[in-house]
């Protein structure tokens, strides 16, 4: 099996992108990480990760068009879904592509372009990740469906609504010097506190936006990587998980059960373990879902997370940084394409390149991408080698 | 990199399958297809090929929804979508992910449900093949566009509407003896030649139906093959190939590089040629394509293949018998399923299994799948290997 690294990153600001269409975002994303590689050559396959553009852009087949639109007609193209673990299974098929040995350099691209359509049409693709026989059509929107784990979290552990709020004051606070982050104002625990409820007890702070973005990797073989001039970036492990769609088909729905086996099948991989990760690219779509995955994670005990966040556990200068360039709070959440940002965000501090941001030591990171409420979860775990 | 071979093949009958649904439907060719493997382990990762689900059944994330009703909740599993190469580029995924060494055994399930919502809402999810912003905007449906090749075909090579029968005859003469397949009656050269025009010149025998079915296939390293008491089906090529997905985007409409081209890096693949090939299973979604397919493949010359077909050289005991258990047109076309079934249906041929549909010789056989007009394009060798 080839080891494979990641050699390019690139990522368009995330926001409401009225002027720009989905293949442009995508192929301003791709072009920046061919450049950012400094290979001098076109990938001989893309992957793409998006959730909403059958419903939301009329499109699907977006593997050809944003290849054709790239330059690169010609080259092996597919669309990888899997909700809002997209980019993270896309990630996965390159890696694997790679280690196949039967191609040599892949682009994987996430991108969304959610903000054209009305708000329900929008609350409507978001709930395709939900399961649409016995959840969707019973009226349960996805932040609702957050809401059932959030609420039942707060009853068992005896967590208060305010205590969450240290994981979006960090977000935001991490996005204010994120240039390609959709929010760039701090926030305090007064106004997450007064914050709007969306779908009690998830208030507008503990919410992700609907927005729009692209981001990009370049994979390629370890070998090649070593020939370029740059910080190496080894990919230690690549392992996904599954659990029922549905909440109601699980024993307990705060087990989180895909979340907890896709991070030991990681640490299994890479031999490592949860002391060794020096920053986490945690799923923050909900500050609920950034509690259970370092809970299920094995980075804090059931319960515990929001008390250690409110500690400072998880700033910039605490044990494990988290969210580190705003998470999906602060930086943004376009969904098909947030498992590729994570990677980018994580690859950013490891380069020694995330600015104001910079944390000490980032030699070991962890990213993982959560697709439907923990239905499927893939967790990566990056290396810099030189 | 490790030979890969397809263990197991399941399908469901195509169909209206008014009383199942998609996950039943996907679940039943998965637990055929891992009982005809005879293997007694779950899958480690399941890779699903579906087009249409998020927008006729407001279902996105099949993968953790299949894998679970399927009992193998906790493996891998995630969509891959190439519009109606979904099937192909889904078994290119599994071919990979066994070919890295880091998964041994693999499962593929293609599946569609298309005829639960109107023709109209069909109608469009279908075009979302095509470019939404240059094509689909303008009105221009799938079927449509195919027509424009097919008129330009007919003009450019003096090809008189007729002589096109040939394939839909083949394919419905094949199809009859399928139990699988949705239309079960021959059809003579009188009956197409007085069938409605659905978007002239395509008429409705040179277009495949709307229609429900899943297909599914089981991957694995061939060593493990070896050791289970069945002929041996190895992959020898996996290739695929795009072009842009607007057809005003091309120089020339009939050049259908991504079919030549995904073909080429097939043979190359395999250490093959054309003569190699002792049958050929057609992406006949329209008989345009067919013939289209066939020529720039290399079996016939560019403005030939309707008259080849016409002298029987497809046919079950020609030269290259083509769409051997009823092809797009007759078996039937679940869209993101087609890839899957073609190749249960070449394995079926090559184990002997065929029935009266049985054809000689059956070592080598080649499987094209073919996304929007030819702009995703896959194409598998396979052989017997004992």
């Amino acid at each position: 099996m080839r080891e494979v690294a990641i050699i390019g990153i690139g990522q368009t600001p995330i926001g409401e992108h009225w002027n720009d269409s989905l293949r442009q975002l995508a192929t301003r994303a791709l072009h920046e990480a061919v450049s950012d590689s400094g290979i001098d050559r076109i990938p001989e396959a893309l992957y793409i990760a998006n959730m909403c553009a059958p419903r939301l852009s009329n499109q699907a087949h977006l593997g050809a068009l944003i290849a054709d639109h790239s330059g690169w007609r010609g080259i092996e193209a597919a669309t990888i879904e899997a909700a809002c673990a997209s980019g993270g299974m896309a990630v996965q098929a390159a890696v694997r592509a790679i280690a196949s040995g039967m191609v040599e350099v892949v682009a994987v691209c996430g991108v969304e372009k959610m903000t054209d359509d009305t708000t329900s049409q929008i609350t409507s693709a978001l709930a395709t990740a939900a399961d649409a026989d016995y959840e969707g059509a019973h009226g349960a929107s996805f932040v609702a469906l957050n809401a059932l784990i959030m609420r039942r979290y707060m009853h068992q552990y005896n967590v208060p609504h305010r205590a969450f709020g240290a994981f979006s004051i960090n977000a935001h606070k991490n996005a204010a010097n994120n240039q390609n982050a959709m929010f760039r104002k701090p926030i305090s625990q007064q106004i997450y506190d007064r914050a709007p409820m969306i779908a009690d007890p998830i208030n507008l702070y503990d919410s992700s936006p609907i927005c729009d973005g692209s981001a990009a990797l370049i994979l390629a073989p370890l070998e090649l990587a070593k020939t370029l001039n740059r910080p190496i970036i080894r990919v230690r492990a690549s392992a996904s998980a599954t659990d029922s769609i549905g909440l109601a088909d699980r024993k307990d729905i705060l087990s989180l059960a895909a979340i907890s086996q896709s991070a030991q099948r990681a640490y299994q991989q890479a031999g490592l373990q949860t002391s060794d990760i020096n920053l986490f690219e945690v799923h923050d779509a909900f500050s609920i879902m950034a509690a259970a995955s370092l809970e299920a994670c094995g980075f804090a005990k059931p319960g515990t997370a929001p008390f250690h966040a409110q500690d400072g556990e998880f700033a910039l200068d605490g044990k494990l940084p988290i969210s580190t360039m705003g998470g999906l709070k602060g930086r943004g959440h376009p969904v098909g394409a947030t498992g590729v940002y994570e990677i980018a965000d994580l690859i950013t501090q490891m380069r020694g390149m995330a600015g104001a941001n910079q944390i000490r030591d980032a030699v070991i990171g962890m990213a993982q991408n959560i697709g439907g409420t923990g239905a499927t979860v893939v967790t990566h775990i990056l290396e810099r080698v030189a």
